[in-house]
């Protein structure tokens, strides 16, 4: 089929596109690294004349013919890779030319305007200011649910771009699972009477040598720097601009540990992900990550499931403790409950692992009814809080606190908020099947081996690309569906044991 | 005319395509910065896309159509500052067109294949090795100026890219009346019983603190770090990538003073000159430097004019003592002495002021040559060898010192020598200007007042952009052609109290 020239011409077209795209990534990167501060102006100019290219690129109708041409003869042959390729090219081409080209242009100017008005409201304590922003925001994102087409809940339109397959009645039934054995879970937990010694994680920790320990570390866990870099943001991200080339940011905190080390391992899974895609298949669904939950999974993996780990820190206190005197006097076990300490706190980002999932179920529901029309935007602030009540028994005082808290909305980016959970269910149902193909993974791991972990991650989700949807990957891995069950078991023995829960 | 809709078409159209190149411009700093090694392959990729993207754009017929259009109906009018829009878009756009896409592909293939041999070459002193590929550069480039066209010798249709409105015979004038003068003067000097200490400029330099002094001195002078940065490379340049955004690089030597510091004044130059360009005007001629001779000057001017001079030093060497420990032995006159010196060395980019301008001539001499094909690549060493040891008294040992030094011929840059001597004869022209007008400039350098001087450019070179041609402009702000005289002036006046040449 590679060698189909109609095939070939397609995948040239597309290669092209994204190759394009990647110049804006690295555009993208530089902005928030490295730009100076007078340069942001005409930066939006360069990102803005990249994307309109592309996009013009990827609208070419000379695609949508070959598409035509390639599925009627290629499409009925067995399965090869070849085919997701197709098939893939089909949904975002399908995706961008359903859209408007007014709507894309509108969508780029308001929530360009958007973004620096949330920035104001939210510095500013002023969810009013933002409110007209995010009614527009929503009426163009209703637009888009009507061009793109769904069958049930207009949100399945918007949730398909980041989770493709994905439907809303599948995630409200996660959320419902969730939240029924989160909920007493975290009771239990506040109730315990071991309390973690919290304040060993706010002593002094110099900049330069925490630079020092997450490189280390990220290198350690299969990080490659030769592939890639680590720089310093104020918010960190992962940008895979292309082979060989992968960059993650942190930033630090002189006198908080865990800000740039958790969030450095967070984004080194993400960058392992990116630096294991098939580089032959560069600027193709092939070349590709397979969906934002997926990306998350190996983020949430490196971050969590072995980053707070037991025996990582069997391996990685010792050197901790010889590069930050202040934790000389900290014997590992305090410390290991620290960096896993449970509380309810308002700050989605700063949340643990076990209130994590229930930041993320309560922007679910409102971003629903706010899509359908069931909840105006003048209710927002109030419902916020009092969902937020009844999930952690706590309530924000401001809006700065509550519901002006992130970046999201304003960037139009309704329905992403569930790929975050996603990414975690996948992690713990992924890690469940690795120690059972791996049974000595955890002694590996205590002894600074993550070798056999990279490579199986490589060989069963990185190496795929896009080739499976997230569902079809779940199920080859895992050989079921995604279910919340093995996050919840890997949360109630891991917790019940640190917080002695009997 | 501004408001010409053809005019503004054409516009518009030409600073789509330099805001794409502007893109490309970022890549490449990217790659001579903070590129990983395994990213390299993919890069060539990126620039190579843009690269194709914004030729394609820059030979769009209808560029050609619409400046048919604006020429006959708005060029007989009065002298406004969009006809030299109109004027350069044309000489660029003919260049463009004239040139066969085969040739051009051709070119990058070649000169992309010949800097990698020469690298290897160079390193390995193996002039055999390279000459294959001066050969296949020489064909192509002696194509090239068939297909541009020329009057008196090819060479003019090269020259003419970088320096427009130069040609050879005037370089050639302009050469005579300097070897004429420079040999002599260089006699005298080396027979001077004066000799200056050079090794305090090889004691010990931390690097941290030259960091500090290079970004305080550039600052000082007018480079802006809120519209640039200054970050390290191998071979150090400057990038205008737009608008509030310029960056220029340098390198370090922990032993070696010169190497670093001078190296960043001489970037700041070009630096501020970018910096200083009309940035409405962006992407058009009007927002573009003037020609490589008078970029050049602005870099020569901070460096060596202003940078090596006494009152400069007055102002400087107090601080630089103070972050030096290992000058604090010796006296102003010694440093300043020391920094100056002038000897015959065989590497151009190590030469001192007046011996400078000797290896361009060398260059240009034998590019001549080569092109007509008076000279064969065979014998390229010898001439090379010979015409060195009339020039300096002293001859490479090997082409690795000799005409294998510089990347330029590997680069197709045949034609671009020329443009660092213009740049010299400039700087030493518009000083006599400057001078005149500021009688008290020298106080003010003295008082690490860069203000006025800087301003003076400002408003008399980088603000008219590419306006008026090299020759006009000189014109304009010295009310004569560029001669050689005001350079040689002051070699003679600096070099002879330097050396005591009574």
């Amino acid at each position: 089929m590679s060698k189909d020239p109609k095939y070939q011409e397609l995948i040239n077209l597309v290669r092209e596109a994204n190759l394009l795209a990647s110049c804006g990534s690295l555009l993208g990167w530089d902005e928030r690294t490295y730009l100076p501060s007078k340069g942001s102006e005409f930066r939006g100019e360069q990102v803005g004349l990249i994307a309109r290219l592309s996009h013009q690129m990827n609208t070419n109708p000379r695609v949508g013919e070959l598409l035509a041409n390639v599925e009627g003869r290629l499409m009925p042959a067995v399965d090869l890779p070849e085919q997701a390729n197709i098939r893939e090219i089909r949904r975002s081409y399908d995706r961008a030319t359903k859209l408007p080209a007014r709507l894309v242009e509108e969508m780029a100017k308001i929530t360009t305007q958007a973004q620096g008005a949330w920035s104001q409201a939210r510095q500013e304590n002023d969810y009013p200011a933002f409110k007209p922003w995010l009614d527009k925001i929503l009426v163009l994102k209703r637009e888009e649910t009507q061009a793109i087409g769904f069958k049930n809940h207009p949100y399945d339109a918007l949730l398909d771009e980041y989770e493709p397959g994905c439907s809303s009645t599948e995630i409200r039934e996660i959320f419902a699972g969730l939240v029924k054995e989160l909920t007493p879970l975290l009771k239990r937990i506040q109730g315990a009477s071991a309390k973690p010694r919290t304040e060993i994680l706010h002593r002094s920790f110099p900049i330069e040598a925490q630079k020092e320990f997450g490189r280390k570390t990220a290198a350690k866990i299969g990080f490659d720097f030769e592939a890639g870099r680590l720089d310093t943001t104020t918010h960190p991200f992962c940008s895979g601009i292309g082979p060989g080339d992968c960059r993650i940011t942190t930033r630090y905190n002189a006198n908080f540990f865990n800000e740039s080390f958790f969030g450095t391992l967070h984004e080194a899974g993400h960058g392992i992900y990116e630096q294991n895609l098939p580089a032959a298949d560069f600027g193709t669904p092939l070349g590709s990550y397979c969906s934002l939950g997926i990306h998350e999974s190996q983020s949430r993996l490196w971050e969590n499931q072995i980053g707070r780990s037991r025996p990582f820190w069997e391996h990685f206190y010792p050197q901790a403790k010889e590069l930050f005197s202040s934790l000389s006097d900290v014997p590992l076990e305090d410390f290991f409950f620290a960096i896993n300490e449970v509380k309810p706190s308002l700050i989605r980002v700063e949340a643990d692992e076990v209130t994590y999932n229930l930041h993320i179920a309560l922007r679910f529901e409102l971003e629903m009814d706010l899509l359908k029309g069931d909840l105006s935007t003048a209710d927002l602030p109030e419902t916020w809080n009092q969902k937020f009540q009844s999930y952690f028994g706590i309530q924000p005082p401001d809006s700065k606190t509550g519901c002006l808290q992130d970046i999201h909305w304003s960037m139009g980016g309704i329905g992403y908020f569930p790929t975050y959970t996603l990414g975690n269910l996948y992690a713990a149902q992924f890690m469940v099947q690795a120690r059972k193909v791996m049974p000595l993974l955890d002694r590996e791991i205590s002894q600074g081996e993550f070798g056999s972990l990279k490579q199986w991650l490589v060989t069963h989700v990185h190496s795929h690309g896009r080739r499976y949807t997230p569902d079809v990957l779940c199920r080859k891995i895992t050989g079921q569906a995604l279910t919340h069950k093995p996050f919840l078991e890997y949360l109630n023995e891991k917790f019940s044991h640190l917080y002695r829960l009997m």
